[in-house]
């Protein structure tokens, strides 16, 4: 089934994420302000394990998707819609601290992880308390079920990452099971994103289950470009070492596409390579990986994959009444798909 | 102040829980029951890491205070508070699993802790399922401010644990401040506990604060006999190795008295003891911080602190109509003092 795919082609420009989220740009300020706002009685060691965690720049991607639906849907409270926002990016920072206790991660986008500033000690507790401290922003909106949206949403991304974990060297990990996993871990909470949105600003049936659809798809293209841009990105723009998930033993897409790929002597000589990279990083050489993969077709079938997805999501946004918040919808895809950090 | 206390005289007899619960046998059976389900479609590796975690016995304290207060209060739906009993329940240990790893404990009660068995980042993941899983449990009641509460409570205990992190081999820490974090730790949970089961019986304002008063003091009492049994338990009875805490730099009541209660000279000495400890635990002989502990009268005064915040608790029980529950809360105020483990 690889191989046979037409390699697509990017547009002329990719869009910047500052561009896109232009129609919710104060919106999104508001966000970020919530998101940096702790209650009163907060400790002072968790104030500041909190602001150094968050302060670097994400992209903010989840709550530009939050506000973006919301803008669409004409979602006239503003704070209630900044605060749910905020409340997502909490709920992935907070996923994102604790999978770099596991990962052993000390860089992430060029900036010191949590765990590199302040241990793993405190950095599992920063994690829990912007887990809970998610949940709690969510309550300001006074509607049940987006909280349990929330709760669902968390649920699944952390079985997700425990499949992810328990799957480790599994050299038989199946594509069928790798997206399984990527669905729970990543799109579970873009699809949830969408759905709270929709909840908010009371879109009907047609548009939840389109947009629902839109925020999983776009979830999944979003993580197989990570598992991509791992193999193929220039540390300078990523922020990370290349090869950081083979380090860790997690097989992604280009990886499983690729051992398809080969011959039995060829599987052996690939498992044998990683396993030596696993006992020996130092000895074994990426390059070497890397060149594997790109004669095999792999990274090219694995970016055919993620466009696929991308269109499917693109698709989605049919089904919606044309806004330049929808239009901004449209470009994110571009972004997510063709980013190179 | 401390050493003048009049040392309290432990009972006859020190109650055993089983019978304690007694009252509410069937209803911890079911918490039980439902403390030990998962959602259908929960992975397996999730499943078999949730029931090797929960498998060893525990005392289901803070269940067994939910339905006691549940059963005094007259609550019909029982299963409302077997199910929100299950959800304490599952909030506390996945604090525990998380401490354990922070802590590096590898035994609990005598049974290998989940980070012993499966690893910090399975443990860590594990936690995380369990906090969600817990705010999942507790939508069943669907009522929000339950919800609410489990998870203030929630944040309270990762602030108190993260503010004792920051407190470690600190030998300037206060008793003032001791309290306050053990208060937000572990009081915070059990005042919680008893919130919830008033809302759950829609107790009167009168009954409510009486209940929230004795979780809270219970849970102080609680801490403090567990930070002496730390010191003076018996490793058969706890299943745990004696001084724990000081191993992992915890400055717990014993010694803060003890602290101020030497002069300066026995200040230094103590504190280049523990810093000695900290750093060759083999070389420093615990007994002789044992000696030094005991005949400073700390540990006197340490019980004696916890019988007064027992006694508190004994008052709060007085401001409710006499039932044979809520006679089990005041026995359960001798076993948590008096116990051995």
């Amino acid at each position: 089934m690889t191989g046979s795919f037409l390699l697509p082609k990017p547009p002329e420009k990719i869009p910047e994420l500052e561009e896109i989220f232009l129609p919710v740009k104060k919106d999104l300020a508001l966000a970020e302000r919530i998101l940096r706002s702790w209650p009163k009685n907060t400790p002072v060691v968790l104030r500041r394990l909190s602001t150094g965690a968050i302060h670097r720049r994400g992209k903010l991607i989840r709550p530009g998707i939050l506000l973006l639906i919301a803008g669409h849907l004409g979602v006239s409270q503003k704070k209630r819609a900044a605060a749910l926002a905020a409340a997502v990016e909490t709920m992935h920072l907070a996923s994102l601290i604790h999978d770099d206790i596991i990962d052993r991660s000390a860089f992430r986008r060029g900036v010191k992880t949590a765990l590199e500033k302040f241990g793993p000690d405190f950095s599992l507790l920063l994690g829990d308390f912007l887990f809970i401290h998610s949940l709690a922003t969510s309550f300001s909106v006074k509607d049940p079920a987006i909280t349990a949206l929330l709760t669902e949403a968390a649920r699944e991304m952390i079985e997700g990452e425990t499949e992810e974990l328990a799957s480790s060297y599994n050299f038989n990990l199946s594509q069928k099971r790798y997206m399984k996993i990527i669905a729970k871990k990543t799109a579970s909470l873009f699809r949830a994103t969408c759905r709270l949105a929709c909840r908010l600003g009371e879109a009907s049936l047609r548009e939840t289950r389109a947009l629902e659809d839109y925020g999983f798809n776009l979830g999944l293209t979003f993580q197989i470009i990570d598992d991509l841009l791992d193999i193929t990105g220039d540390p300078k723009k990523t922020g990370k070492p290349v090869f950081s998930d083979l380090k860790e033993g997690r097989i992604t897409l280009p990886l499983i596409i690729a051992l398809k790929k080969s011959d039995d002597r060829g599987k052996e000589e690939l498992k044998r390579r990683l396993e030596n990279f696993k006992n020996n990083p130092e000895t074994e050489i990426p390059g070497l990986i890397l060149d594997w993969l790109k004669k095999s077709g792999a990274l090219q079938d694995t970016l055919s994959q993620a466009s696929i997805l991308a269109e499917k999501a693109r698709t989605s946004l049919k089904a919606l009444n044309p806004t330049a918040h929808r239009e901004s919808l449209a470009r994110l895809i571009d972004f997510v798909l063709w980013r190179n950090n």
